[in-house]
């Protein structure tokens, strides 16, 4: 099974935020082994999720997961990306789509955090 | 130096999101070696960061690290916990506060993501 990642963020005016999720797709692509990894945002930037779905499907993948880039994915995210989910299944029938959990919580998570108060104590 | 932490959240209507945090302390505070962990919303639930700051310095602590607990701190979040910070400073001159990054981008957010994927794949 061909399977590509979709990474969603909200999408920020502030080009920076953006870029860290691009990197992020960026790095796991270097690791692979998805046939595709593509970012979207839910609004204020591009591409749409739509647009990463498309990109995942033109890139081969038979299963797509979509992947809630949030530490906490609210009521209205769940349900906005379910509906895409939904959306693109009746759109690009022969392709799978996954809805996975967004990144919180989780205990990598105290990791990072454990680490950011080092930086600022000690750095 | 004693030094506490406080994880600062937006906040959420949803008390699961806002328990995400509050179990994030718990499982730092068993961690330690902090004299404190404390949490706090920036809006939409309590404690206020005020509030959060005050237990912080109740608990003993002689540092304070306000941990923004976003993925990405934007411009609005960045001016708001910087103006805490000078507040608190002026409110404790006993006290030193400082400001962490936020949890974003980090090379273990990646780790977390690329378990999301296999969960949704295989769980």
């Amino acid at each position: 099974m061909t399977t590509a990642l979709l990474l969603i963020a909200h999408g920020s005016r502030r080009a920076e935020a953006n870029a860290d999720l691009l990197r992020a797709v960026e790095d796991l692509r270097r690791r692979g082994p998805y046939a595709a990894v593509e970012a979207a945002f839910l609004e204020l930037a591009s591409p749409s999720v739509p647009d990463g779905a498309a990109a995942c499907v033109a890139g081969g993948a038979r299963r797509v997961i979509l992947i809630p880039y949030f530490l906490a994915a609210g009521v209205h995210v769940r349900r906005d990306l379910s509906a895409f989910r939904e959306a693109f299944a009746r759109q690009y029938p022969e392709v799978e789509f996954r809805l996975a959990e967004p990144l919180g919580p989780h205990p990598l998570l105290l990791d990072v955090v454990a680490e950011r108060a080092r930086e600022a104590e000690h750095g």
